[in-house]
């Protein structure tokens, strides 16, 4: 629909549109920086979708059941700022949107979670807003299942992209989703057919609705620009069957004169001529940021219109027994039952006293077997490695169609996809989600780990065969860097224990966090219970510990991590037969370790010793704590990896690559 | 078609497939370790592909103008072993087919490229295969363009399994393959219906036919037990319109009697009980490792079948004129070319007059300019960022279904693929490429960029707005880890260049590598010319030098990399004028740094100054520097990031994160 059969026959409508329009692009323009043509192509669906659809008050944007709408092409930042403060939400002010993409404000040049109410997710990454949406789907499916429709019972939107299309994490996202046949999550694809380089046909010739098909979603297509048409689709799609995709035709940049239908709208401002010009073509001639009252009052009256559906809302959470409606509070808030830290302290217990030989991988699934039936909010999940991961626990059922109660995800051969999916389950709320691969496939989720951290949703990456303790899959499966680089990334605690009992330290500590994700590197080959004496204190906690005591004088210091911690106290047996007392310090997480004050730091790396530290790793994160401390010496060695693994059994692989009792005293002793 | 069918119908085939199962139990069997059931499931598809379709020479691995074999299932590697082995090639012999995923082996638990001549790519994580195999398809177009198909005239096969089709990189090369009509791809889909949690749809309902005929592909089917039925398809395939793929329907474990269509069969040996059942299933008598001799006889006259073709094709070879032969083998033994080193002197020298203030991404395009017309093999792209990258110049074209001598590729917003199309751009040989995207999406590309240091590819990872230099994006697009997560990449060099002379020898060193890939982190702010003095001497491949030496005594010591020069420069400049003696060091590769010998390190970095190190990013690859080497002193900070990013014009990010002349001024001052 072009603009003049627009304005004629859907005046009410146009106004309220265009009000989108005007702030995006006068927000772009003081900006002088920002993606305008996006928000001037959706605004006729969004202004449909927030009007006529989504489930939302604009006074309460954390009620627990409204929709969620999720802005997955997040550069048209502007389209969801501009709604929010139109519709009224009380921090989305108009100096805000005046100080777009300016240090401290909330309208950042791409939604920020936590920046701003009414953001559901940080987008920005192509790609990612689709994935996490289809966690946040699984999560509505989950807590309807355990609370009821009555309570839970709501949709996803999603706006995408073609670049969120071309990202091969939406492919991810749309097999996850169409096995799942998710009902509540309706995406709406912004078919603008350009991209930054030009037409999409310069580098794609997809037909996206074949594409969604094929998966199991059902699709339809509306005119983006036709609001009954919109309406239409829209309305289709709330009662259709699986996950819906919404095919919109729409024109980038809709109405600028000179530059609509082009990349040159995509991503910078229009300038002032062009911005004039679009506005006269608008029939808008209103200021920048000027939006007369009435539209104003229009859009906050959309605002307002769910207030009563809440209000409803309210009377039937009430309803729901005391215990019940508590249980969901503190689900939805994802406030940490006291259920964890029994449950971890009688593990501990048992643990310490049975000393079992086991892989770090197994003493996780024997946490979460302890863990998994007291704890109902956790959903776990792998991505088609449940048997090698350890993740699944008997008390758990998988999540299926046909079994919204089930809590375990098969995610399939799709790190990203899970990555992004365990961020909007917990971003729905109600929802603690764990998730597992090889620690190696980080590499495919960094995209949406980097975002767990950034967003600051403390997920659990659970991530097994942590070493080239893994053996004969080889170089390809076996991490090197993959410390390091979770170790770089911050607000990541990256946790690697060294038998069950820090195990469960780091499990209780992950389930515990509130604003940071944790990874958790665990073993494929079986490590001996280090930790016999059971004490109710999380030593993990504190990051580093002395495992084992010098006895004579204190010599050295070794320090290691995970299954060298093993070959850190057999190296000290061979130092302390040769009467060079060494302590042995076992560092779980380094983060945490960072973290302390200097004093304690002080009490478990002191001065007047050789240290060297002991990691089937690259040596980047070790520098810190082998020189970096104050007080600490120049006597100081690594024993490590310094390149790539190789294919053989995992006990050829240590003593070839050096890493073992033997090298690292005589490392000791070459130092002193 | 079953056994008994297969058997009594095609007894010649029959035991040809069979020698290839056999191989691969016993194999899997003796290592205790491995993925017997793909093999068992494609030995009828690879028999047929290897008798009569696969244009190679088993006595010529590096034949130019073979078809490449490509099994993106890389678990299978025993299939691939087992074919090399009985075809003949001199390397993959019985020894080491006895020896699989042992210490030494040439036959890792995945094929590993450089261990065995006819493995034509590092394979395992799932989807790489295929997207790598993109690139070799685009590279034959490319050479056949160039060179004639007289002298390139090839297929690329690749086998898939349903794991590599659920990741999200398989999306981006099916879209990338698509749009590019490459028929010279044909991908076989081992359809087995299972993955390691069971059968396929516990995961995914996707038509895959239909996904693959979405993108513009030829989909074809065949029984994958049936070798009439499969020799069709792949007579079918060979003439098709646009890439291809073929459902091949298989049974995973084929023939294992209580094993087969199982995930019991995916990952692990058989024992010997099934082990022998099979055998007794397959009619198959002999020991492990027996292969009759008559039967070794045939596969050696398939490995010899195309021995005829290879020598008419070195006819045609000879046939080209003396300068156009020797050119071809420059450009396919990636043998660098005398000219690099000239255009870039010349470059170097201008520029050092000139002395632009441009971006590192600017000063790379200059760069580009001065190498492209003179250095045919390099194809450049950019994953859908060709105008804030600047990887295209004037002088190359778009590489299209229509123009094939193009040598830019518009890889779309398809960070993975590309840099997986990249690998096999190199891996095929005749061409260098080199493809851009923003540094911090990295992350989307972490797999294949792995995969380029582990196979020791030297692709050009152009990776533009490189800190929180780049403003107003915010934290999403800003990057502050992931400088140490190259660095913490074995094989890699990661080049942040401070202006456009260290472009320059950043590019030259790149371009000439010959074994690890290059990571240019680019700026997007303008940066002044810091090297005004002209030298033909790459000071960038010593990793480090002292770019402004202190005035006086030496008290300090400043490094810095990329746009942080700039600062140091000016923090010096404040120190200096408090007569506090301060060299400057830059720092654009570590690796290379750390690869100088001891002297010319502490030539560098000698003892008894402090020491200041300054980067937009986090500290963990400077402590090194700062604190490690031999002779340095406790005295010792950073200027940099401790989290993420925010959304702000640059020069307040600056500011407000502390990274400024003043702060490092201020550092040293405190430090002395």
């Amino acid at each position: 629909m072009d603009i003049a059969t627009l304005r004629a026959n859907h005046p009410d409508h146009w106004k309220l549109a265009t009000a989108i329009r005007a702030l995006a692009m006068d927000a772009v323009q003081a900006a002088n920086s920002g993606h305008p043509g996006m928000p001037m192509g959706m605004a006729d669906v969004a202004t449909v979708l927030y009007r006529n659809h989504l489930k939302f008050d604009a006074s309460a944007p954390h009620w627990a059941d409204r929709d969620r709408f999720i802005l997955s092409a997040g550069h048209g930042s502007m389209l969801l700022y501009a709604l929010l403060y139109l519709t009224g939400y009380e921090q989305a002010t108009l100096d805000q949107i005046k100080s777009f993409r300016q240090w401290g404000s909330r309208m950042a040049g791409h939604p920020e979670y936590g920046h701003l109410e009414g953001i559901e997710t940080t987008t920005g990454p192509l790609g990612q807003g689709i994935a996490t949406s289809v966690g946040m789907a699984i999560a509505e499916k989950s807590l309807k299942a355990r609370f009821g429709a009555k309570v839970v019972d709501h949709k996803i939107w999603v706006i995408v992209g073609d670049g969120c299309l071309m990202e091969g994490i939406s492919q991810e996202a749309i097999g996850l989703a169409g096995k799942q046949q998710l009902d509540n999550l309706i995406v709406l694809w912004d078919n603008n057919n350009i991209t930054i380089d030009g037409r999409v046909t310069v580098s794609d010739i997809t037909d996206q609705r074949k594409r969604f098909e094929a998966s199991g979603w059902t699709v339809l297509a509306c005119d983006g620009h036709d609001p009954d048409d919109i309406d239409r689709a829209l309305t289709a799609a709330k009662k259709a069957k699986g996950p819906v995709m919404i095919d919109c035709k729409t024109i980038i940049g809709f109405g600028a004169p000179t530059k609509a239908d082009s990349y040159a709208v995509h991503g910078s401002a229009l300038g002032e001529k062009e911005l004039a010009a679009t506005k006269e073509a608008y029939g808008w001639p209103y200021g920048p940021f000027e939006i007369p009252a009435e539209i104003k009052a229009e859009w906050e009256e959309i605002g307002a219109r769910g207030a009563a559906a809440r209000a409803e809302w309210e009377e039937r959470l009430d309803a729901l027994s005391a215990a019940k409606k508590t249980e969901f509070e503190r689900q939805m808030d994802h406030v940490v039952s006291k259920k964890l830290a029994t449950a971890i302290r009688a593990f501990k217990k048992a643990q310490s006293e049975a000393a079992p030989k086991v892989a770090t991988r197994k003493a996780s699934e024997m946490v979460l077997a302890a863990v998994n039936p007291v704890i109902p909010e956790i959903v776990g999940g792998s991505a088609d490695l449940t048997g090698s991961n350890l993740t699944k626990t008997p008390d758990i059922t998988d999540f299926t169609p046909e079994d919204r109660k089930g809590r375990y995800i098969r995610y399939g051969i799709r790190e990203h996809g899970m990555a992004a999916a365990m961020n909007g389950l917990y971003l729905h709320g109600g929802v603690r989600p764990y998730g597992g691969t090889f620690f190696c496939f980080t590499d495919y989720a960094r995209g949406a780990m980097r975002l767990s951290a950034l967003m600051g949703v403390p997920v659990v990456y659970v991530m097994t065969h942590d070493s080239i303790g893994l053996g004969e899959d080889g170089p390809t499966h076996q991490p090197v860097e993959h410390l390091a680089i979770c170790r770089a990334t911050p607000n990541t605690w990256m946790f690697r224990p060294a038998d069950v009992i820090e195990t469960a330290e780091a499990w209780e500590l992950a389930l515990s966090s509130e604003k940071t994700p944790s990874v958790l590197a665990l073993s494929r080959q079986n490590l001996p219970t280090l930790r016999k004496t059971h004490s109710n204190a999380n030593l993990t906690a504190k990051g580093a510990y002395v495992i084992e005591e010098a006895a004579g004088k204190r010599q050295a210091i070794l320090m290691a991590t995970g299954s060298e911690v093993e070959i850190a106290l057999k190296a000290r047996d061979i130092l302390q037969a040769q009467a060079i007392g060494t302590r042995v310090v076992s560092m779980p997480c380094m983060e945490l370790f960072a973290a302390q004050d200097e004093a304690y730091r002080r009490r478990i790396l002191p001065p007047g010793a050789v240290r060297v530290a002991v990691e089937a790793a690259v040596r980047q994160p070790w520098d810190r704590w082998l020189l970096g401390e104050r007080g600490s010496e120049r006597k100081a060695g690594f024993v490590g990896m310094e390149g790539f693994g190789a294919s053989a059994p995992a006990e050829r692989l240590y003593q070839e690559f050096g890493i073992t009792p033997e090298a690292v005293a005589q490392k000791v002793v070459s130092l002193l």
